[in-house]
């Protein structure tokens, strides 16, 4: 039996980033956090989610992988109160899963291995040029960049320390920039980057965040996207991985 | 001339209750109370209406039954402040009905009898076991239900004195109950009941209701559900019967 | 090259006004003041919106005349807070339209005149009779004829000094007026009038002015209704004129 016992409010953040891209997920009960790493269908985009004891109320660990309707989950916990208490537990051999809050008791269909894409980790990617940005520029772009085209291009000329994100339509183009003196932005690795995204995998995984929480982006040049964050006072820890569009 | 002055507010609340069921229907102008019989297109919810003289600023009755598209009412008095008065006058002999609001007047269509379905009362059904809940309650595991399942089980374990709710379904199920100790239930009578019902019945006709308020649910074996509450200072009150699901 | 800066709030509400009836038009950047005059698809509205340079925080005009998506720029603003400050330049021999706000710059798609409708002038429809009424007046009774017709009546009864708006439908009708004693209503030119309207052009063109402005409604006997008002401090003005339908 492996399980937890933490805030709606803190398993609804953590769930939601990762169905931002996947909707069922293998969910590896490690001894001392909660690990997920998946891939969206299309294989463009990959998540790594990993929470900490510390994130929990309770917290039971042994390695167990289950496997887990977190998009179910996060529909039930969004009628409940965020301060309120979820508990989890997981049978394995029973193959049942119980989710408890506020009185309710849910079991939850168990979801066959075989229906649930695993993938390679987000985080094992490592582009050289890395900014962080306050959310809110990111969402605002995207908003703007919704209009013109459904690809987004982002980069960084280092010569001039500035990092862009541009999007070309027919009906028009769209430019917006911050160098170094900005204060929304800090340069971590100023490298020289260029990759045009899909708009809607940079819309669902940034949409949730915070407007004033940073985040940190990686690029490089033929470099997958990378943006991180972290949460519920850092024992939460989101990490995406987005591949560039092949430009003729 | 049968009509009847009142706030908006309240005619509002009144007529809405009703057409959760039924968009015409035959209004019986009486002595001292305006009522409501009717039942649904599918004969599966009935709904009773009785609204005393204390809740008009003015009324006159003598037993006229006039027929009114009250969802065609609800919908323009929804543009009007709920504390402005309206007035509603019904001209049997030359089938007319009249609503003054805030300057504005109504001339509107009158119904013929043979397309309004009038019907049982609602209020003749008396299932044995009853509980108050607060209707918050009943809203709550609707929302929460309809994720699984579009029936609803309700029931009542009298040799606990719990009352559950229940949804199941293919992706999980969902359970929820009180006992006599909590804080939001009352057991009037404590009797065993169980039936399964339409969830989006029972939606429509608590989803109006002030969360806070207390509703009467009465229940049994093979019977239909009751659900009675009472508003404008107890001068209304509306009674709702439904019908269980067959199960095999 | 012409163009200007100016609160995008005040930008908006005039390009709205303008893009209630098209979505591009001539723009005419005269030496004082710009100017649009356009008539929609189906010849039955028009507008003209005059904005002063007193309106601007900075202008260039000369009687250059571009054709813009005020559409699309509409949009574009709503995105940014209606107190930035936004500026438009237009290169008419390069058929190059700018827009530029809060560190965003779009290059926005140039509309060849053959595909922009402009327009007799909204302006020069001169109805004998006149009231000023609150925005909030005409846009409630929009909300409620819509529930009759797509027709609106409008009219002066000039014996009573009555201005009265009704519409009538299969299901019901509704009137509604106000007399000279009425706080809502001012009488300028107390002269008989009465005109059929299209329900879905009045709405339109009333549904975005702040509720508590007062409008100018002119009307007539067979005349186009004219619809006026002024905004940014007096230094903008729209004029929409509307046919009457022929009633048979």
């Amino acid at each position: 039996m492996v399980g937890f016992s933490a805030n709606v409010g803190k398993i609804s953040r953590a769930f939601k980033s990762v169905n931002a891209l996947v909707d069922t997920v293998p969910v590896v009960f490690g001894n001392e956090s909660l690990e997920i790493d998946s891939v969206d269908e299309l294989n463009i985009g990959a998540v790594s989610l990993s929470l900490n004891e510390g994130a929990f109320h309770s917290y039971d660990g042994n390695g167990t992988e289950v496997h887990l309707d977190i998009e179910q989950i996060c529909q039930l916990l969004s009628k409940f109160d965020r301060g309120s208490q979820a508990t989890i537990k997981c049978d394995v051999d029973k193959s049942l899963v119980s989710l408890l809050v506020s009185g309710y008791e849910f079991e939850l269909a168990t979801i066959h291995p075989d229906s649930v894409r695993g993938g390679r980790k987000a985080g094992k990617v490592d582009p050289p040029a890395e900014v962080t940005i306050e959310a809110q520029e990111i969402q605002k772009a995207m908003r703007l960049g919704d209009m013109f085209s459904e690809e987004i291009i982002m980069g960084i000329d280092d010569s001039r320390e500035v990092f862009y994100i541009n999007s070309k339509g027919d009906s028009g183009n769209m430019a917006v920039s911050y160098n170094s003196g900005d204060d929304e932005i800090t340069f971590i690795e100023n490298e020289r980057a260029h990759g045009v995204f899909s708009h809607s995998y940079l819309y669902e995984m940034t949409k949730m965040i915070p407007g004033n929480e940073e985040i940190s982006l990686k690029l490089g040049e033929e470099y997958p996207a990378k943006i991180e964050f972290n949460f519920a006072d850092d024992d939460g820890e989101i990490a995406y991985g987005l591949a560039p569009r092949i430009v003729e």
